[in-house]
């Protein structure tokens, strides 16, 4: 396969980690040519221009249009905020262009179908940005469960928890704003919707609590203003071939910083992982002598593929921002028609439908049938 | 106080669990008159003899009404299976003595009414055995929060799992029956709603999702039984004042063998504890210093009593039977008049109801209010 | 065997958990006479008669010979500070008493060597208070060696680490005179020897680096004195058969409470221990496939006797007065003459034996051979 | 600054990890030219040639010396076996290039003062690859310790352990051959000296304790062979304004993947680090209340600089490879004349004498003085 050369729309947080990516991705694999940064975009052309230096792009623009619209440009990456995404996503894909679009699709189920339209209508590959999939240990979870080394699962719980909202005394943001979504059910329950689309399929039924830790916070002129969103989601899940679940989001959890915690359990065992201890798994299976089981802490190691790609010895360590690169790795081959590991928009969208029938049951306080 | 005659019930794990209690409280408190070990009741007779003399109680019966009638005894402890409770219960309080009864109650709600109108009735002092709230790190917890360490709290996550029922290959028992209740709701979900009831107040709806992890198991006679009980249960709480709450419980969690974690999130910080590091409480409390942010694992110690009684150094450690021994010497407490730590069967009571409640809403798909 | 006799000199921390495992092992084990708890001294006979009701002994002296005199006493608890174990052990032993003796026996090691001959002479049972060696996840280490489920051990690193003289502003105590001895070395250096003794047998050499972290402390009229004593001790061992080891000893490590962190090496595993989590020991041992290997943690289980006795579940954790418990079981089965896990006198004095050794290379500034 | 022509000699573990550091540094940073990746040298042209592409080097050559004398090379990456490094090494700076060469600098001591009499000679920057001093956690450690966090330090611990020279079945390699060096200490000694070297001073005074696991290993044809390295090493230390310390070392730890702990204890506090759990650090203060006190575990955060560079949430964790980003960035510092936080020659000869001194002591038995 020739080159990809690749457009990046923003340059936030994850816009960062998509340029890290792009440039790492052929040194990492040594198997795939090397993608081009050939432009990118930013609010303005002064910003993109800075921007481009600094993350190693050829061109600049204040014009995501005219990024979408380069020849030379093969796939976009699109990490700007989620109400920007359907008008970027659909140009990219009506351009005939692959699209690598950062999660979740849209704040409305109706946006994100156009943009599933889009992506069908197109032929192209269209990704969303679901990276903690991408973790070696994570992917080696789904290997374990493929073996059957934990024999028939029958329950799984996620928690997710982040405490960005949880000091009741900073001033009003838009994330408390309905405009913005539901909440901790958007921000954050999509990443273990992730997790159960990969490892085990996605809830046939939900039924969701959402809460609101503060009623009001403060604005800017000394006053308060009713918070619209729900920080915390606590959701029953039943999954399919009967395995039940549960879904646990916080973004007000005092002390959680990346916390997203996975117990499985199978009728010959479990798994539970943490990701603020990313590089580690635990795994329990019966043994013979009941003196010696206990839970095994596995290390991230070279037998965990394509950890072997980053470091050649075991317990070494990845971080956050390698699990971009094996998405863009991922990326890459599904552009050249290969089996990958990623969250398509056909996917993507069942996730966002999931989420707004969690949602739902909360609101009619019932289960929903997806 | 004058020296308290002592009935003991049964001598099964919990039995023993009584025994080692009685004999050990004056000796670690040392202000409160030596228990007499009076009489010993058992199956039969020559169990009940063998028994007595391996626990050092003075006499020993097949028939526990024997017991109950010895004028010796001022209080009976009950620690046989559930159904046997009401009987028995009932009994001792109606002979006027006092009764520190296992948990739960009984199998069914009318029973445990029952039994409380015994206890309202007679007068005397009629405690459950939740010994879980009696860890001094428990206690700690309560203080901190009623100290507004934490703030206001606004969510509470309860697990409670065990692995006794994972092994799909065990022989159907009468655990699987719908004669022993619901499954994992009575025999853990008590547990959660005694640290519930001790740090937050009961809940005022509940939401529940039974799961039967296994649908048959196999019988003596080769065939297979269906299982009546549900080993899994996963249920969302409305607590007082606006807190929102999750129990999650399972009997099938291959590898967790005594895990009750409990997570506690509030306006300025967190709290975790987890049974099976029993001697740790991690607090998460805002720091001035970004950078030094982090949850403090805190070590059992005598600054949390009544730890100090038992060991005089800190972190050395309390055991499971050392919770038993602090519930006796509450339950003297209360005999004596003054304010115990206990769940008496007015409360006790009322965590029965809320399991009803939480099996009533699995039934009937929608929240149930208490 | 008839019942024993227990007389009890000292109340303080250890003499108390010595009336405690009196008090509880009959019932614990249930196959042993029920100790009488006969005769207790403490330094006046006021203190004497108040212990001696709070614990639950018949008769209380404010002289000890009087205790080792009283014919019903057949084993007498020696729990005083170690400056009156000799003149109360070697008077206990020649009444023909057993003895119980908390470690170390001695300050000075012709003080330790007299009475390791009144032992001899004696031909009583005279047993060092080692409790460590009695947990049931020690023991269970040791089967796993015994088993070579480790294959051949090559090398052992023991830490022990407390805080009671991290704080630089505490006032000089008599901990910090050299009449009280090396320090950490004989604080908490025999513990770890009493490890070595019963896992892999004493050292035959040592090369110490003994160090003061404070050189002066204040005293009570406002000066400053010099300390005596070294609160750290970092030593090289060269144990039997070729095994590499280390013992590190700290008395002023800010945060460690009751650290023994044991870590054993062998030719096909390794095992890991800390005494601040008990009930854990961690196993790793080279499986079948690379990506699932990790360190087990085991949960103390009734599969490690004779935690069964205390408990009937696995994961509930036992606490550091059972060590006690099991240590009291251990010296009734020697009395009995029955094979017992204990470190008897003749031990104990090597140990003592190896932490003089210690001292001396430390001074010399190098190696000292047993 | 330009940007600086970047070579690149060997492509084993550690060649690729500089490759992926010069290749991210510029975008990671945002704020130094991006290097030019000019010239790779391998063993071969064939695989020079291969390498080049996959890590996006513009020349590839088989004979290193012609990439020395590229005009455009400005810095080079050594990264081949130790052996190798005085000839590159010198060769590099003497054609006035900067160097940057993997640790330890050279089996011999007489080897690494040639290299450092060239460095000093050259004028030119010269840094050895001692990423873990890179680990932003590390430096916030050393920052927390320059504020007198810990008050004053008294005592370090510091344990490094790998498991690949554990199976004593694993056929005899050079690892094994005296020709390699001294063992553990030089394969794992430099590193948690460096540590030392940044945060305390190096060691005054040395004496260690060398140890072999398995005294032969088998070889090729089926006979075998004296191990004349030793896989364990034990350091007892003295630092400079009386710190106490130890370096235990073992390349036969089963179950350590990429161990190094590393305890630091103060007149205030207390500090614990695992790499391991690169993201974690431990800290232990005096808190104003003895039942809140315990180890505080921080996880990497933007606070913790240049953590932000590369993520801009808290919790989020590095890998390995990020360790070595940082560690070309303060390079480039270093050689644009700023201040920079690397080891450079003279520190590593420093590091290497040490290492020396470490051996006579364990020939000699007795302390060796720097």
């Amino acid at each position: 396969m020739s080159s990809l050369g690749v457009g990046l729309i923003g340059t936030g947080y994850m816009g960062k980690c998509h340029a890290l990516a792009w440039n790492a991705v052929a040194s990492v694999f040594g198997d795939v040519a090397r993608p081009r940064l050939v432009h990118l975009a930013e609010a303005d052309a002064g910003l993109a221009a800075q921007r481009a230096a600094a993350l190693g792009f050829a061109r600049a623009t204040g014009d995501w249009r005219a990024l979408v619209a380069d020849p030379e440009v093969d796939v976009v990456s699109v990490t700007t905020p989620n109400s920007f995404h359907p008008d970027m996503a659909i140009a990219v894909l009506e351009a005939g262009k692959h699209l690598w679009c950062e999660k979740p699709m849209a704040p409305s189920l109706a946006d994100a179908e156009r943009m599933l339209a889009a992506a069908r209508a197109s032929g192209r590959v269209a990704v969303l940005g679901y990276n903690y999939i991408q973790n070696p240990l994570i992917r080696h979870m789904g290997k374990l469960l493929a073996e059957g080394v934990l024999g028939t699962v029958h329950s799984v719980r996620i928690e997710m928890d982040e405490d960005f909202m949880a000091d009741p005394e900073a001033p009003f943001s838009w994330k408390s704003e309905a405009g913005s979504g539901f909440g901790a059910l958007d921000d954050f329950g999509v990443h273990p919707l992730s997790l159960l689309a990969m490892l085990f399929g996605l809830p046939e039924a939900v039924m969701a609590d959402l809460a609101k830790p503060f009623a009001t916070r403060q604005t800017a002129d000394g006053g308060r203003r009713e918070v619209e969103t729900w920080d915390i989601a606590n959701i029953l899940l039943r999954l399919p071939e009967g395995v039940s679940g549960t879904i646990l989001l916080s973004r007000s959890a005092w002390g959680r910083k990346g916390r997203i915690a996975v117990q499985v359990f199978g009728s010959r065992g479990s798994l539970v992982y943490d990701q603020e201890r990313m590089n580690e798994l635990a795994l329990f299976t019966r043994e013979g002598r009941p003196g010696e089981e206990g839970f095994r802490t596995i290390l991230a190691a070279p037998a965990h593929p394509p950890y072997d790609r980053f470091v050649a010895a075991p317990g070494h360590g990845l971080g956050f921002n390698d699990l971009k690169v094996i998405e863009a790795r991922e990326l890459i081959a599904a552009i050249a028609g290969q089996a990958a590991h990623v969250i398509d928009f056909e996917q993507g969208f069942a996730i966002e439908r999931a989420v707004h029938a969690m949602a739902r049951s909360h609101r009619e306080g019932r289960w929903v049938t997806l």
